[in-house]
């Protein structure tokens, strides 16, 4: 292969990886896909909008037509070779003509290892597979570690001072950060499933969790309430029958709550307890898995976002950081956990990306968490 | 005045401004100069690079030589109009022809109120003043705070994972940044007289606090050191007779240890004690203005940090923030200080300025303290 082709493969394929960043397509994963003519043109590009409609390499070759007669398609994801609620799209690639097929990444489903490929190979179909493969992978990351895990993927959001606080010492926390980084957070309630908080901010702040300031639907909302304190005048309860509220608790928590909470429309589910006396963080992303939830942002307090930190359920970070000093002496800091021995061993951003939003920052990207000797 | 004379005057003062960030003036502010000819290009360029050597205006009028005549002179601050370590800079500007005078600021010392204004317009030469006003007063804000208030202007450094902490649990701290942004930090030491730190970090640490990561001059160290602790074998005594060591502590901290100190080439300086048992910062900061300091960079740690914005007394912050999270519960935060009532009295950074330094952010600006009705 040229490297002017090789170029040509990365361009076309970023764009298929933009592309795929649209829609919401939960509980399959996000992809995109390009068609270029046998003169190298753009001819049609498509995604997957959202289960149930059609795939993304489907969608652009609809578009493409006879044009796809001897091109290239560009897919972000490995085209599926089984059908499900959509036909295969490998059937619909061998019936368009098209010559050679460029992905991004394999389906990472253990269900499935490989199938698309083999089966285009196969059908004499030139495939070549991991162009940008890096960026394909990311594109999926929630799908490939509920598909693989049974577990949500955790996007942790923090709105912090420079010094780390989410309130001053008199708990006033309206507002850290400014309106960009407010809107921008809503942006992020709408690419997830479901939202979720700790009784602690539920009862501190009464927020509807609901996507207001961007456009697009408003994810389900979580509590994390182990002793089901969530009041049934709260803004979360009194709209539930219009937004999808699950409140999970302990064992132990009282029953006659959890009728009332019910009729108002929640659901309850109960988890175990761990060690600290909270509901088990990871058994709870498990239950919501189980609830087709794929991708949930946590937005706090301090104890919820320590218990997801501590037990390495946090996938991915974005800390909006707003230019002032709080302090508070003596009052826990926004994560509330033990943290690592030293700051090597220290949960880290992999390849920050830094945005300015108003006079606050925006620092986002995938959570790594090193391992250390006595791990 | 056109709009096109409007926006060149304010292109030479930007490069006048940029001029003057230029040498060590101290404890002179920063200025610089540029001469325009009468064809409206660049004849000269200069600026006041130490204390005893030629003003900016001076400096570039001499490089410019009988181009000057009829020609415009650009000046970030107000030409002086008396005989100090240099002549007057007015004699040397009606002595050049030069015709029209921008400049930036006043010159805010109260013992020459806009003499120098005043004496070019007698001459008869026309006189702009107030072209990019902000930016020119920004460049000499460390000598103005100094020169009307005898307080060195406080520049406040903090390195911070994005929880707001300085170390882990165990007091580990090395490291939290970056080597991008240590470098930056020793750029910073090489801007400013002096560089602080508290006696808790000079024993946790041991550095050396000096400039290697950059070019430029060390500035004196400063220990706040309330009951003398420092040892005489740490590094910075053993390099006392290398860079200026200054101790400050409190009226009843060991003579022996203060004789012991000295011998080692320190300077010790003795000032009065805070409610809260510390030197008293303000105290403190009027003894090194006494001794000629301008403006101090303050590296923490999270007591002295605390002290300087509770007093008010931090002008302008640089955070480095590192995409890491430390999280370290019941230990305190990196500014140890009771902080503001709500996030709108807080301490904040005016026009903040983002920058990405590797992998981790550097932000800075004034530092603003918004009056609350209870004050």
């Amino acid at each position: 292969m040229t490297d002017d082709q090789r170029a040509a493969d990365e361009v076309w394929m970023d764009r298929a990886i933009a592309r795929g960043g649209r829609g919401h397509p939960s509980p399959n994963p996000h992809v995109g896909a390009v068609v270029i003519g046998t003169d190298g043109a753009l001819v049609a590009e498509g995604h997957h909008d959202r289960a149930g409609e059609p795939h993304a390499e489907v969608a652009a070759l609809r578009v493409a037509g006879d044009k796809a007669q001897g091109g290239t398609l560009y897919v972000t994801l490995e085209p599926c070779n089984h059908v499900a609620r959509t036909p295969k799209c490998t059937d619909a690639i061998l019936a368009s003509g098209i010559a050679r097929v460029v992905i991004g990444c394999r389906d990472p489903n253990p269900t499935v290892p490989g199938a698309g490929v083999e089966a285009l190979r196969a059908a004499g179909i030139e495939v070549l597979l991991g162009v940008r493969e890096t960026a394909a992978r990311r594109l999926i990351a929630p799908f490939t570690k509920f598909i693989t895990t049974g577990i949500p993927y955790v996007s942790l959001k923090l709105a912090l001072s420079l010094d780390g606080r989410i309130a001053t010492r008199t708990g006033s926390s309206q507002w850290v950060t400014g309106s960009e980084a407010r809107a921008r957070v809503h942006v992020l309630r709408a690419a997830h499933d479901a939202v979720g908080v700790g009784i602690g901010t539920a009862l501190a702040d009464d927020p509807l969790l609901t996507v207001r300031a961007a456009p697009g639907r408003s994810p389900a909302r979580v509590v994390f309430d182990t002793r089901l304190r969530l009041p049934l005048h709260s803004q979360l309860v009194r709209t539930a029958r219009q937004v999808a509220l699950w409140v999970i608790c302990g064992p132990d928590a009282p029953e006659a709550h959890e009728d009332a909470l019910v009729t108002s429309g929640a659901h309850v589910l109960r988890a175990p307890i761990s060690p600290e006396g909270r509901v088990d963080a990871s058994a709870a992303l498990k239950l919501l898995a189980s609830g087709g939830v794929v991708s949930i942002l946590v937005e706090g307090g301090a104890e919820l976002a320590g218990s997801m930190l501590a037990g390495r359920l946090a996938d991915e970070l974005h800390a909006f950081l707003a230019p002032i000093l709080l302090g508070p002496r003596g009052r826990p800091g926004a994560v509330d956990w033990a943290g690592p021995t030293t700051p090597s061993e220290a949960p880290r951003v992999a390849d920050p990306q830094w945005e300015v939003c108003g006079q606050d920052a925006h620092v986002f990207g995938p959570l790594v968490y090193p391992e250390h000797p006595d791990r």
